[in-house]
C-alpha cells in the first residue's frame, strides 16, 4: 500500500455534507441528528445492504433506485428513528423527505437518498424534518463534523477516514464515515457506512468493490450476534478527480484502498461496541474452506460466555474448544492450536502447560489481543473481530428506549 | 393426563441414589459434587447428547456402552470439572472411575456409566474420586437430596420431578432429577437429567421415547444460546413394577408422561438460567413448518437486544420483529401478528395502538409471560422458553473460574 495515504481532513472533490439538530427523539436535544451528504456532480452509486428478511423502508426505497442505475445527487441521514416496521407509511414518507430535499438542494427528481437508524416502529416527524433542512445549503461544508455525528445513536464518537490513491494519472480520494454500537452483527446489524470518492469508476465496478470490501471487513465484525433491519454500506464515486480507474491494474488499487478504508471502519465500529472494553481479532485458521472458517470465527465471536471470558481476562480455552464444537465446522479435537496473540497454548486439542495460564491471562488484559486458532484440517482462513460483553452492555440496552 | 399425578416424593422401585463431596475443585467445599445412582437390577438405557461436534469423555464412553446396547447398572455423576477436552487421559479416567465403581457397588464389569459437568480441560481428580466412592454402598437411599445437588454447578436450587403413571395393569413411577444454568441453549448446552423409571421397556422404545419428549423440553430451551460439549440426558428402565409397556396404548400414555416431566423439568432450568429475573415462553405460530417455528423462535430466544429488552421491560416489538426477519424464515412483514399474553400488540407488521404500550410493558413487569408470534404463512407452530439478560448474567460468567 506505499501509494495509499492517509488523506487527513482531505475530502474527496465535489462532496459536501452537514448535520443539524431537528429533534426526531422530541426530548429537546440540540445533538446533531440529521444530516445531507451531496455532491457537485452526479455519482455512480453503489450498496450493500442487511439481509435481514425486514428491511426499513429507506433500504427498500434506495435499493429500488440503485437498481435502476439512477445516477445520485446524495443522500439525507437521519438518527433517532430507525423507519423501519412502518410500512406504507414509511415509505411514502421517504419519498416526501426525498422530494423536499430534492427542490432545497436543487438537484435532479429522483436523485437523493435516504438513510436511518434508531428506534424500530415509529413513524419519521416529517414536518420537523422538513423545516430542518431548510438550513442545509447554507451549512454545507467539505469538511464537517456534524454529519459524522448527526449519524450516531449509541456510539461514544464519531468514526472517519480519508485515504489519497496516488496513481500515474494523478490521485484521488477515498473517504468514509460510519456509525454502530451494539447490534455489530453478521452481515452488518445496525451499521451505517457512507463512503465517498472522486475517482472515475463505472457501477458495476464500484458494486462489484464494494461487495468484496464490505465481506471482509463490517460483514466480520460483531458485538452481539443481531442483524438489524437498516444496515446498509453506501458508496459515492462523482468521478470529479478527472482520473478513470476502469482498468485491471487501477482497479486492484481502488479494491486495496476500499478494502483498507471498510477494515479501518469497521474496527472503529467494535472498538466502540456498548460497552466494550476489550477489541479481540480472531483469526482462523487451516479451516475446511472460507466460509467455515466464518462461521467459525463468528461462532466464537458472538458466543456470550466467550465474550464475558474476555471481560473476565480468563484464558478459558476450553470454551473456545466447545464453540469451534458447536459451529459444526469440519474439525478434530486433537488437531486442534490455540494462540493468545504469538503464545501457543493448546496444542493437539489439549492446554501445553498449566504454567502458561499465568502469561495468556497478562496478554488477556491489553485492551487489545488476538486470537487465533488452527483447525489443521484445510487451508482456508478468516478473521473476524470483536468486542467483549460487559456489564455495561447490558446497562445500555436494558434502557435504551427508557 | 388423567392418569398421571405427581409421585412427590417416592421414587421408581428398585432404584437408589447418594451424593457427597470429593472436594473435586480442590478448594475444601464440604458441598456434594460426586454422587452416584444405581438400580438393583439392570437397566435398559438410553440417551441423548450434545451434538456439539467436540464432546465431553464421559459421552464419548457411555455413547459407545448404549451403542452395544450394554445393560446398566448405574451411573457415576460429577460436577467441578467437565473432563472435557482432556483427550485420550479423560478417557482412561472414565474407564477407571467406572471400573472402581463396579467393585465397590459389586456389579457386573462394564455395567457402570459416567457423567460429568464443570471446568473444562482439566483431568478428574481420580484418587480422591476412588477415595470418596468407597462410602457409597453406606450412604445410597431411595430418596435423597445429595444426589441433586451433587450434579449442580452455577444454579441456585436442585431440580427433580416424579410422576406416577396408573394403568389396567397397576402403576409406575417416572422420576427426573436435573441440572443446568447459563449455557443452556439449543441442543441441551451445559444441562444434564438423569431420568429413571420402573416400566418395562423395550430399549428401542425408550430411545425413541426420550427423542421426542427431550426435542420439545430440554432442545427448545435457551438462557444465552451456547452449546457444551456435556449436555446429556439419559433414561434408564429397571422393569421392577412388573408393567410391561410395550403395546401402543401404555406407550403413548409413557410418551406423555415423559413429555411432561422432560417439560417441567426444562422449565425449571430455564427459571434458574444464570442471572435470570423473568421466565419467558416464545410461542410461534403460523409458520411454514416445525423447523421453521423452532428456528425463528430460537433466534428471539437467543438475541441479546431481545433478553435485555425482557429485562428492561420494554415492549420495543421493533426489536422482535426484526429478529424474526433475521431468522430467515418465510415471512411477510405486513402480516406479522404479536401478543404479549393475550394482548393483542402487533397487526400487520404494525402496532395497532400506541396507548397499548402500557399495558405491555405491565405484562413484562411480571416475572413470567408469554410472547406470541403468528407468522400467518402456514400452520406450524413451536415454543421455546428462554429467560432474561441481566447484569448479574455478565458478573456470573466473567467471574466463574476465579
Amino acid at each position: 500500500m506505499n501509494k495509499i495515504k492517509n488523506a487527513g481532513i482531505c475530502a474527496p472533490l465535489g462532496f459536501s455534507s452537514a448535520g443539524i439538530s431537528a429533534d426526531i427523539k422530541d426530548n429537546g436535544s440540540d445533538q446533531p441528528d440529521f444530516g445531507v451528504l451531496t455532491s457537485m456532480a452526479p455519482c455512480e452509486a453503489a450498496g450493500v445492504f442487511t439481509k435481514n428478511r425486514v428491511k426499513a423502508a429507506p433500504l427498500i426505497f434506495a435499493m429500488d433506485k440503485l437498481e435502476k442505475g439512477t445516477k445520485i445527487n446524495g443522500i439525507l441521514v437521519n438518527s433517532g428513528n430507525a423507519n423501519a416496521c412502518t410500512g406504507k407509511k414509511g415509505l411514502e414518507n421517504c419519498r416526501l423527505l426525498t422530494e423536499e430535499a430534492e427542490k432545497i438542494l436543487g438537484v435532479d427528481s429522483g436523485t437523493i437518498l435516504i438513510s436511518s437508524t434508531g428506534v424500530i416502529g415509529e413513524q419519521l416527524p416529517v414536518t420537523k424534518m422538513k423545516v430542518a433542512m431548510r438550513n442545509f445549503p447554507d451549512i454545507l461544508a467539505g469538511y464537517d463534523d456534524d454529519f459524522a455525528k448527526a449519524i450516531l445513536t449509541t456510539d461514544t464518537c464519531i468514526k472517519r477516514l480519508a485515504l489519497l490513491v496516488e496513481t500515474e494519472a494523478g490521485a484521488y480520494v477515498i473517504g468514509g464515515v460510519a456509525k454502530g454500537s451494539g447490534m455489530i452483527a453478521p452481515d452488518m446489524a445496525t451499521m451505517l457506512s457512507f463512503i465517498t470518492t472522486d475517482a472515475m469508476i463505472s457501477k458495476n465496478n464500484l458494486q462489484a468493490c464494494l461487495k468484496k470490501s464490505v465481506e471482509k471487513s463490517f460483514n466480520s465484525i460483531t458485538v452481539d450476534g443481531d442483524m438489524s433491519t437498516n444496515d446498509s454500506v453506501f458508496i459515492f464515486a462523482n468521478g470529479m478527480s478527472g482520473i478513470n480507474i476502469n482498468n485491471e491494474k487501477y482497479l486492484e488499487q481502488f479494491q486495496q484502498s476500499l478494502d483498507y478504508l471498510c477494515l479501518e471502519l469497521a474496527k472503529m465500529i467494535v472498538m466502540d461496541g456498548e460497552g466494550a472494553t476489550k477489541f479481540v481479532e480472531i483469526n482462523i485458521k487451516g479451516a475446511l474452506n472460507k466460509d467455515e472458517a466464518k462461521r467459525c470465527g463468528m461462532k466464537i465471536a458472538n458466543s456470550p460466555l466467550v465474550k464475558t471470558m474476555f471481560f473476565g481476562e480468563d484464558p478459558n480455552w476450553g470454551r473456545l474448544l466447545a464453540c469451534i464444537g458447536a459451529s459444526f465446522v469440519e474439525m478434530k479435537e486433537d488437531k486442534v492450536e490455540i494462540y493468545f496473540d504469538t503464545l501457543k497454548y493448546v496444542e493437539n486439542g489439549l492446554l501445553i502447560d498449566k504454567t502458561l495460564e499465568e502469561e495468556a491471562a497478562r496478554i488477556m488484559q491489553k485492551k487489545s489481543f488476538a486470537i487465533t486458532i488452527n483447525l489443521n484440517i484445510g487451508k482456508a482462513a478468516h478473521t473476524v473481530y470483536t468486542s467483549d460483553l460487559s456489564y455495561d452492555y447490558v446497562k445500555i440496552n436494558a434502557d435504551y428506549r427508557t
